[in-house]
């Protein structure tokens, strides 16, 4: 069998493999898995390079899927590789499988990301191609020279997230990302030409990219057009492969089924298709389909062997490298073992009475300098997040030049957050980011599978409630905070918060909320920060001794004893509450001040611990610049909430202070009527 | 004066009121306001068609900005053109104002949409010119024949949005839309070119938008380029203008403080300019910068007069019209009133016991025959989210021919919710769109400025939770009902629910759902439909009329005589509680049975119909599908819901309904357990 007749033999295999998976579950995407199967054959059969011994291997290749309903296709790739076992494509879409519908990101396997939203798959890859160039630039090509691969399909390249992955890939010249776009003109419900008559070509140049146009199902085309993007040196690549969705599918009558709508997304069978001809036309036996026929078992067995002298190779050379560089190689490895540097963040200084996103920006410096791996970014707002204490301590990165560590994102923010997603995907460094706290809204997509897939990406949001003021009800946050919480209420798949959320009540309570932050290695943290000044609440002995209690979630900021009502709260309405306290206790009224920076890392805690701050029967006031229900679940039936419920208004924020009732006269009526009832 | 220097003038007028107001104020964005000046002066002066003395004129131009931050450019032509007063002017930013922050919609003011986040505004903008295409082909040219202006800016250019409607505009050939892209290489942060190398020239070609390249501080050019797009009939068309950012500011030593990232959002003072010698530099007086000069006053009062007579001419031509064709004179009112035609929901017929997905298809196939100025969208998932019932009766929207009403929206969710917020604006037509529920997270920022703008766009979602099945997580709703909810509880500026939110427990509340969404003229209302067939509810006598108890959010479906325990859900897990209810009746145990299809609504009725319907302090079991605190707070302190508290999982539905517990089996279990306490 010649080379391409084995290739093509190889890609049949995969065809066979991922329709017969998808006959087999009775639900799943063939069609386009049938399309793509030459370019991943051709990739991971001859391009793709890692370590068949240690999946985990740095320098590794990374493969991003984008279109993750096209599973079937990477799981069968991936048993041709020895990373799958036929059983398991067997169980696809099962209970309990190692091959969900969608992919969920697992390193061992070969699976670098979760998939399934289209868009973000492809835009993790752009954040992994700059997390590769960061470290290219600290450790050396001789151990970081990896090369990124994505591939993406139609309805991944209309997605309004490749306007902002598109854009930076190009600004930046990231000539180590390589994509494929798998253009077989077949979308879910209709052909692509109906509702895009785009130029992709066209506008990947326009972005700066390199761009090659190829029959998609043709190894020799797929071969060359591979070498040139790896040969090019300054720019990313697109390599746009025209397929054919469904190749190979027949009817019963052994007519064509290619070029379908109806084989996106569900069996052959149901599209009226017949998978025994299918099979048969592809070369393999209808009645045992689930088979690596052995010539193509040969050639990934081959390459496996080509695959074992390449890392000996790069073993070979890194231990090289770490010789001539030891200082590096511990860096290396610690960066990867995602260690964290020791930081005294007792002894960050912070200046009293402070916004908390200026408490934010004197941290941020600290990390510049002490976390070399860390990379910041802001979606063009970094002297107002305050993301500027970063980038005050180093510079943005840039083409040609990724000696700094700070990401110019420009305004987009779904971009900015799958870009640290795929950056911490990549291993070896620290992704946070900033923007307004309203614009979260654009970032939830992203939070989901960060979330999802268990990453500790640090989410920096300011501005973080009506006191926004004079930018008025679309830039202040009303129901976000409630809605970024529900992340904590959802369990992630190893039964922990899916996130952590963390709205510090002063700067000391900043300094902790990021110590808490950066020491979340196992789901992402989201920071909520004051765009205003805020009083520094009151400290017995040492205040950041004493809001070291927020990492239990809340804790009692100060209280008389036998306290009449206890005051909750999270952000800056616990100062509100200190100045309502003063009010009562003029006139004997004892309380207990209680500040919750995470509802959902107390509810963690032991009964008893929740049961010292809050004492089951005892009168509760809550007060929050978000919806009320951010506090109800704490507050119970036993007393209530002064909220913010409805959208809000352009003025200065003190006289919406005044206006919406967050002062402290208001907490003093509301309670005194609270004690009344 | 000469012409020019009068247009100069008029600009520089411009730019002193815009600094002024921010200089007054002490808060907001000078620079782009008098950069962008020459623009708008020449917009507004020249070409833009509206009736000054019926804003509400139905064939009027529109005029959409993205970037709300440039009001006081906004607001300062609208003051020109006699909207606003210089006191109001004056009142920027102010509680209570009429010149807020950012624009909020207000038709009577010449403010189109609201706009704050940016590349939604020229969302809306494409939005409208779909909706002015489609009444155009129903009512014709001589009525419907306006032209749809939008004003973007460096930052909506980044916005991964414009991906969507760029690509929308160009596919569908929308030669009534002219697009200003204000380039002034100043971002909030940064220069553009540190953030982005694109060639955006190149990326609209690409698109197949028509792109001129103008000096957009010079009348002349402004001139030919409008009227260049205006003659354009196959193309929208995208006027880059470059513009100096700033223009005109100095600093005390008459030095230029143009081309300033600073001069971006803080008052030119803030940014160290002097904001008297700029105003004497621009022409006015800095003792008194509140002034419309007497050569503008009149320059904009001459085209008032031109407007009053193209307004009167056109009037007289509709007037014709409207005797040639009475009858579309009659669907032109009562289309852009709003009014619905009759509907005979409860002739509709449903299948029994189907998906609510079928059951919404059904309405949407009555809908498509009924209410003939009604587009519906998808985002690629017609055939899924079964919208394809209305497709089906019509066809989809395309280049040239905009006889259908199915606008084939491409994988895009959050430019299809803005598009459909546009044709809302734009009025005269009812826009509904649908994709799975789970995409819902890309369409918040949407969602939230339906919610604000209070447009009664109608949201599709199917496939509402776990039962998605195969999928897996990444498809699984889990904190999504929760997180739509939010807007339930957000009030609106006029005291109402911001949203409504309904998730249908049967065929039949399904279609009073889709009455519900119909009827509803004042708010967003969002549809949460299931996947998978749900079994019918039980009816004492004609089970349509009883699902009309969803019109008050929850009701009672059923109950037994003083009843042991309420049941309590939304949706599917409705009939998953008849079914508990089975088993439990069994042994003698009497429940009441309520559906809540939105607790925001039920919250909105009298507190006697709530606890009629809840009786306070009877025992009360939740089932939730989507997270526990979608039912906490109606079922309290007194009972128990369960809910679905972490990620899902892919398998068929029926294996994780066992292995989830929503099943009979467990609402029994459940159940017995509660009573037992």
């Amino acid at each position: 069998m010649n080379d391409i007749k084995l290739m093509n033999r190889a890609a049949d295999n995969i065809r066979i493999l991922a329709a017969s998976m998808v006959e087999k579950a009775k639900s799943g995407h063939p069609g386009g898995a049938m399309g793509g199967a030459d370019f991943v054959n051709v990739l991971f059969s001859e391009f793709l390079i890692y370590d068949p011994e240690n999946p985990l291997w740095e320098g590794r290749d990374r493969f991003f899927l984008d279109p993750g309903h096209m599973s079937p296709m990477l799981y069968s790739v991936l048993a041709l590789a020895g990373k799958f076992t036929i059983e398991e494509l067997m169980q696809f879409r099962q209970w309990g499988s190692a091959t969900p519908g969608h992919p969920e990101v697992n390193f061992q396997r070969g699976i670098e990301n979760s998939s399934g939203p289209l868009g973000q798959g492809h835009t993790y890859a752009v954040g992994a191609a700059i997390a590769a160039k960061f470290l290219q630039a600290r450790l050396g090509k001789e151990v970081m020279n990896q090369t990124i691969y994505a591939y993406i399909s139609d309805g991944g390249i209309q997605e309004e997230i490749s306007q902002g992955s598109g854009r930076v890939a190009g600004t930046l010249g990231l000539d180590n990302l390589i994509m494929f776009y798998d253009a077989n003109n077949i979308q879910l419900s209709t052909t692509v030409e109906e509702v895009d008559s785009e130029n992709v070509a066209m506008k990947y140049e326009a972005w700066g990219w390199k761009v090659l146009t190829i029959d998609g199902n043709d190894v020799a085309q797929i071969r060359q057009a591979l070498a040139e993007a790896i040969a090019e040196d300054k720019r990313p690549t697109l390599i746009i492969g025209h397929t054919i969705m469904g190749k190979g599918a027949r009817g019963a009558d052994d007519a064509s089924y290619e070029n379908k709508v109806s084989t996106h997304g569900q069996p052959l069978s149901a599209a009226g298709a017949s998978i025994e001809e299918t099979i048969r036309n592809l070369g393999g036996d209808p009645s045992n389909p689930f088979v690596i026929f052995p010539e193509v078992a040969q050639l990934y067995a081959n390459r496996k062997e080509e695959l074992k002298t390449i890392s000996a190779e790069k073993k070979a050379v890194k231990e090289a490298w770490a010789k001539m560089h030891p200082d590096l190689a511990v860096k290396m490895e610690n960066w990867f073992a995602g260690k964290l540097p020791a930081i005294d963040w007792a002894a960050i200084e912070q200046k009293a009475n402070q916004s908390t996103r200026a408490a934010s920006a004197k941290v941020l410096g600290v990390l510049a300098e002490n976390v070399e791996n860390m990379i910041c970014a802001s979606a063009d707002l970094s002297n107002s997040d305050k993301t500027d204490g970063f980038l005050k301590k180093t510079h943005a990165l840039k083409k040609g030049d990724f000696s700094g560590a700070f990401f110019q994102a420009g305004v987009a923010e779904l971009t900015m957050a799958c870009i640290c997603i795929g950056m911490t995907l990549h291993g070896g460094v620290i992704a946070a980011c900033g923007t307004f706290f309203v614009f979260s809204d654009y970032m939830k997509p992203a939070l989901r599978m960060a979330a999802l897939m268990q990453l500790p990406v640090k989410f920096i949001w300011t501005h973080d409630a009506f006191r926004v003021g004079e930018d008025g009800p679309t830039h202040q946050p009303i129901e976000q905070e409630a809605q970024v919480r529900l992340l904590e209420k959802v369990k992630n798949h190893k039964g922990k918060n899916a996130m952590l959320v963390l709205r510090p009540a002063d700067v000391f309570e900043t300094t902790v909320a990021w110590k808490m932050a950066m020491e979340n290695k196992s789901t992402p943290t989201g920071l909520i920060f004051s765009r205003q000044n805020i009083m520094d609440l009151p400290a017995a002995t040492d205040r950041y001794q004493e809001a070291l209690g927020a990492e239990k979630g809340a804790y009692i900021v100060n209280e008389d004893t036998n306290a009449d009502v206890t005051l909750v709260a999270s952000g800056s309405e616990v100062s509100t509450l200190v100045d309502g306290a003063a009010l009562l206790r003029k006139e004997g009224i004892k309380v207990r001040i209680v500040s919750v920076p995470s509802e959902g890392l107390f509810r963690s805690q032991s009964k008893e611990y929740q049961d010292s701050v809050i004492a089951p029967g005892s009168k509760l006031f809550g007060l929050t610049a978000g919806l009320s229900v951010n506090l109800e679940g704490l507050v119970g039936s036993n007393g209530k909430v002064w909220g913010m419920n409805s959208f809000g208004y352009s003025a200065p924020y003190k006289v919406l202070d005044e206006k919406l009732g967050f002062n402290a006269e208001n907490v003093y009526r509301q309670v005194k009527e609270l004690l009344a009832e």
